[in-house]
């Protein structure tokens, strides 16, 4: 496992983190909401409310520029979740994307038979009642069916994509020709991708409808070792660099009877938390296969000729697929802390969140709400910073509980407008993890916190 | 219709662009790919490439941005586009989101019936070849279907979402208990819709999976005329904030006859292109409509107490929404000029899209790739670059097909280091539109560019 060196305040030990911890924080504040919970929710399914959709954005463009931006030899897409249905008869998810359900004759639960313990699958006996198991499991596809057309006839049946990575494959050749892109070049989606999963459940662990984010790296078949390494480093490592907790990243290599025929080998990169060790992202030796797999079902030729040896050959491809939504989830496990009150008072509450990656990223607060100068001052500094950055005003309550309310949503910053303000133009900057206070001059906010909010 | 003043330099008035220029210019140059093309293509589904994911991402940031970010009043979320089936009952899109459809006996071709001129529709005549129409509309609603459970008994069939607005009023209660806002206020999102359309077509004007933006925002009763007159003229100053043809931008106020029997009115936002004069965005007067529609359907009590007067009621919605890939069209349309060269060399093609919005905000280019010091000088300004916009490292080809190169992508500034830079630090800054250049310190540079990409 590689190390690096690390910059940033450790925070203490502390034990993980009980799921329904941030679920109910994610409701309290509007991270997560069920979807539809009026009507009594869908299982599996969520909606990200008005925190949850900056800190999402926020770890999507991170992302997006890490992978895409920073990097001379990688692009992006953003494909449609709906695609011809020949795609997933070549990508083999009509034949394999299945589940095996078997049903207990007697209590009539349901279970993966990948979710059973061996022994239990054997002698077919419920691991709840101890009753019996039905012998021949049931084989149900995970794509999510839709129709298009509305005259028959003219009806065809496709899929909601089970995995957003098969656009990139579509769109390699359009890629190649507009973009003068060179082997080895990368191409990167972040986008929805729709699993008709049997049991859903974990909160945003496992959902029905989710986001990944891909890249598709295409190498000559010669290079693969070094380009493999390149990529499953710097993913960990990108990873890392956004966790307090990074003594809880790992990687697993995959046994050889796990790998898929065409892959020497694959690592996953895991993250621990009170779910136990799960995987967080993949990192693929995918060979030739997809290319191969689409070129024989389309019958277009996808090689690539190398502009100056004129080689012609299917590159092949590192994949380095990750899930946004457990992105969303292991980070506000990893930043949730209940802090002890030295003095005996109330536990603090405060999300750890990076300050790149934290939804609202400066709370300004006037001392007071009904003094005239406190607060056009205060609104001046707020309306200057949200040009560069999401700022929140709030006049109401005591400054120790206005504090309180940011550090529970991770707000990295808060700046107090105070009586000495008038006098020497100079505000208190408090910091969150610390809770150290400084004083800087107003002319030297936007830079200060620009500084420490913005990715590098 | 209202009128700014208008800061940005004007372009010269130029024909209506046909829509296979920009289609054309979409392909070659990476904006717009269509779907599974190498199996043929599904029709009315579109996938976006290198360039034009960062166009359509810097489109929706800039709306999130002006919308979310820059006022206090107004949150965003981001919900699923499977929702439970009860939505599209309360919604009425079940029963009213049809199209009526006729066929023609004699040639076999398919009309909608509002497509037909009326004329054509009571005689019953084909307007293609004369024959005899059939004279009972066949209905077919256009929400797509899909299913969510796998087992028998546990399927359910629901739809993807028809309109993204929806989950505003679903998570309405959600956000009014956990964002601390109050009427007036609104709630912002950005997502993906699904229309079985029967005619898809136009490019990307009609499709089947396409994207929207919708502010719903929340009044009291008595404020309604004041709040809709307040964003129907943002919205319009909005758009003509973004466009070079800003006399192409017109209201359109429906007709009594047009406006749904909850509406007092309605105004929609129109851009003329070759299509004609087509809907952009629709300001819409929605009442207590859909609060009331879910509640009803759902059993919930959406109604709001007003903190002070303790009132109990069903606040009124203003609705501004508007296409996300109709924008991108309506911009490429715009922005599209091909400028005949004075000294009658090949004509220049152009993209005068705004630098907020263009997809690569920054080109650099070494005069020589072969001058080791050129060639460090001008990757270190682009290292430096990187970190604040998008910026394109190009070495291949002559200055002027360089020039040329960034300007048919919409690039604002071209950045040229040169002999003159080795020795004075200085490099040339060469605008897109006008063509002028000037000599910049590199110390200078990053502010300069910054200040002309970054919105405000």
């Amino acid at each position: 496992m590689t190390q690096i060196e690390d910059n940033q305040p450790e925070i203490k030990d502390t034990p993980l983190v009980p799921i329904e911890k941030v679920v109910s924080l994610s409701k309290r504040r509007g991270f997560v909401f069920p979807n539809s919970e009026i009507y009594g929710g869908v299982a599996g399914i969520y909606d990200f409310g008005p925190l949850g959709v900056e800190l999402r954005n926020n770890i999507k463009r991170y992302w997006w520029w890490s992978m895409v931006q920073n990097h001379d030899n990688v692009v992006g897409i953003d494909g449609a979740t709906i695609t011809h249905p020949r795609v997933w008869e070549a990508s083999g998810h009509v034949e394999n994307f299945v589940d095996r359900l078997v049903d207990c004759k007697k209590c009539k639960r349901r279970f993966r038979t990948d979710h059973l313990d061996p022994e239990n699958l054997e002698q077919h006996k419920c691991p709840v009642c101890g009753g019996e198991l039905t012998s021949e499991p049931r084989i149900f596809n995970l794509l999510m069916e839709t129709y298009l057309g509305v005259v028959e006839g003219d009806r065809m049946k496709t899929y909601l994509r089970g995995e957003a990575c098969q656009n990139i494959y579509l769109d390699y050749d359009n890629v190649v020709k507009s973009s003068r892109v060179q082997v080895p070049f990368g191409i990167c989606q972040i986008g929805k991708a729709y699993r008709n999963e049997v049991t859903p459940g974990n909160f945003l662990f496992r959902q029905r409808e989710f986001e990944q984010w891909d890249l598709q790296f295409f190498v000559h078949p010669s290079e693969m070792d070094k380009w493999y390494e390149y990529w499953k480093n710097l993913r960990f490592e990108w990873y890392k660099g956004i966790l307090n907790h990074k003594d809880r990243l790992r990687f697993r290599e995959h046994a050889s009877d796990e790998l898929a025929h065409y892959a020497k080998k694959a690592f996953d990169v895991e993250y621990q938390t009170v779910l136990g060790w799960q995987e967080w992202e993949g990192i693929h030796w995918r060979q030739d296969w997809d290319l191969t797999r689409h070129s024989e079902y389309s019958g277009q030729d996808l090689r690539y000729t190398d502009p100056l040896t004129k080689e012609r050959y299917t590159p092949w491809i590192v994949e380095t697929s990750g899930g946004v939504d457990r992105t969303f989830l292991n980070l506000l496990l990893d930043a949730y802390e209940e802090e002890p009150d030295p003095n005996g008072k109330e536990a603090r509450t405060v999300l750890h969140l990076h300050p790149w990656l934290a939804p609202v990223k400066v709370a300004v607060l006037p001392l007071q709400k009904n003094k005239e100068e406190l607060v056009s001052t205060a609104q001046s500094i707020h309306q200057n910073l949200r040009r560069y950055m999401v700022s929140q005003y709030d006049d109401v309550a005591n400054i120790g509980r206005r504090y309180r309310r940011q550090d529970e949503i991770g707000t990295p910053f808060c700046v107090t407008i105070d009586f000495q303000t008038l006098d020497d133009q100079t505000v208190t900057v408090r910091e969150r993890d610390g809770m150290t206070q400084i004083r800087l001059p107003i002319s030297e906010l936007t830079m200060y916190l620009l500084d420490r909010v913005t990715w590098k």
